[in-house]
């Protein structure tokens, strides 16, 4: 089991300067965290890293992640099907399939992805979130896969920035920029605060109240209203993930991404000689993105949507982590457990 | 170096019962057909073997040829550029693109072969042939790859059958039965008659038409015709493939791979048990394909389009072989080389 732990100072004054989490990243396989009795975590895979187009061993950069039973997917590329098959995914659980834009190489795999959920037998609507256009694009591309046995339901994005709450998974689109209009990703698992019984007591909050109270709840009786924040703490600090792709350095990317636990950003270039094409085609260099991540104080970094032509993403690393020390190059496949920081 | 060789009563009396050709199905890598004085050939590759879903190794089935610099492909799911790739061959010079029918398997790697034959410089049009519908299908996927730097010419089939000369190769489409409209295809590289020079000489045939009458034009001069038939002999058998997927055992498929040197036809089925749903699906079992193979004389059957719930193809072999003693499991990247039958 690997375990990573991010700098406790990039996760200092998230929500307020006094708690210092410790955040983990963890691969956990199969079972492992359910007899460790973790409960909120977000398992996280880097399907593909490829730009473009999909090459031999390298699908095209998409990240699905995986919350209480409900998937979520950002980006599906010609292949992303496969990868989730390779990686021993299921594609049935995907309730929210995300778009950064319309480019080829991030929706070419969408008529098969929902044939195949089709096929595997979903009934549950699924959602639709991307930029304006979406409902014309999906309808489009669904000539060869018009028949499907559950519903689609289409968000589309006109606002530089906008939330949902889906599934549990709380997703903030924030619009990057490309050649075309594009959004990037922050999902985020919150966390409410602590039960104190100490502080129940003191409040007089009747006991038959707490369970209610702790889950949010006001409750209005006998001419009292007891209101949450009577027997529970400051929200503690919740998990939170941030992907963006096809898109240059702005600092959108740097708010939104502020403080994930972990960053996964394109990194199209390797080579410092390639920045003007970086410029040129609205793309970043390796460079750029560990700038972001270390402005955006992000746990980790993983680097995607690699060129084809670029062979070999690690020996840009070196360079790379002198900027942004837990910058790694993604790899198909990659993945890890988001867990709330421990109880202190 | 594998070599097969087709049983010679195959191919007996294809054009004429007189001559017995021996036909040579040859694995040839890289050069060695240069090196060896082959001129006509025909590279085949099945590039992947699937049905109805991409699945970890195994490809969505589709059938790639090379002919003097000239590709062709029939079908292309997702990710078949891929296949083509990992097969080391080339989406650039792929001039035809035939479609048996438009279930999502078949076409949806479309628009991202058509992107990637653009990013690799791609000026010349390329023909596609599909039935009808085949324009109305392709813009609308074609959303997703507006832009190309070359021109796409379409060829809607709406007879029970069809034939074109294309970049060389005689394609000749036919209806099949499926649950939607459905062609097999035929590709045919035919071979003239061979030159005699005694045949020349007693034809009184001046030397400097010999070879424009070889190549099948007719010469008047000085109130004199040379036809060709003057200086060659009867056609000779040529090269043939048959491609056919999606369809029940219909006569069709039997009267047009006639004599093919290759059957490449959909088994989507090894149990014998699976007859039924064979049937009610509008698919193959092995044995049926075999049956075909068998009343179609070809030379050799290679199985494929098979359902992601079979495994292992291998297994039905043996009783398959019993129908045809050449029947093969087709596999990922299985390839070989059609050859002129040798000179005799």
């Amino acid at each position: 089991m690997m375990i990573h732990t991010a700098p406790e100072q990039n996760r200092a004054a998230k929500h307020d300067p006094a708690p210092v989490h410790r955040i983990r990243l963890q691969v956990l396989e199969g079972l492992d965290y359910i007899q460790k009795g973790f409960v909120y975590m977000l398992d996280v895979c880097l399907l593909g890293t490829s730009g473009m187009m999909p090459l031999p061993g390298r699908w095209l950069t998409a990240l699905m992640t995986r919350f209480e039973g409900s998937s979520l997917l950002i980006d599906c590329g010609e292949g992303t099907q496969v990868a989730i098959r390779e990686k021993g995914w299921s594609v049935n659980p995907i309730d929210t399939i995300c778009f950064t834009h319309y480019h080829g190489d991030h929706i070419s795999g969408l008529p098969g992805l929902l044939l195949s959920m089709g096929n595997s037998d979903r009934k549950e609507p699924v959602t639709l979130i991307g930029p304006k256009g979406l409902e014309r694009v999906v309808n489009s591309l669904r000539i060869i896969a018009p028949g499907l046995p559950f519903s689609l339901n289409y968000i589309e994005l006109t606002k530089p920035e906008e939330s949902f709450v889906l599934s549990g998974y709380h997703v903030t689109a924030f619009r990057v920029q490309h050649n075309v209009t594009c959004y990037g990703y922050s999902l985020e698992i919150p966390r409410g605060g602590k039960f104190f019984v100490e502080k129940a007591k003191e409040n007089n909050v009747p006991m038959m109240y707490w369970n209610r109270l702790q889950h949010g709840e006001t409750v209005e009786t006998e001419g009292r209203t007891y209101t949450p924040d009577m027997v529970i703490g400051e929200p503690r600090t919740g998990i939170k993930l941030t992907y963006c792709t096809d898109t240059r350095p702005v600092e959108s990317i740097v708010t939104h991404a502020k403080h994930s636990d972990l960053l996964i950003c394109e990194g199209m270039y390797g080579e410092k000689e390639d920045q003007a094409k970086a410029e040129e085609k609205k793309h970043m260099t390796f460079m750029e993105a560990a700038q972001v991540a270390k402005e955006a104080e992000a746990g980790e970094l993983w680097l995607t949507h690699y060129s084809p032509s670029l062979l070999r993403p690690s020996v840009y690393m070196k360079a790379v982590k002198k900027v942004f020390p837990n910058a790694f190059p993604g790899k198909d496949g990659k993945s890890c457990t988001l867990l709330y920081p421990e109880e202190e």
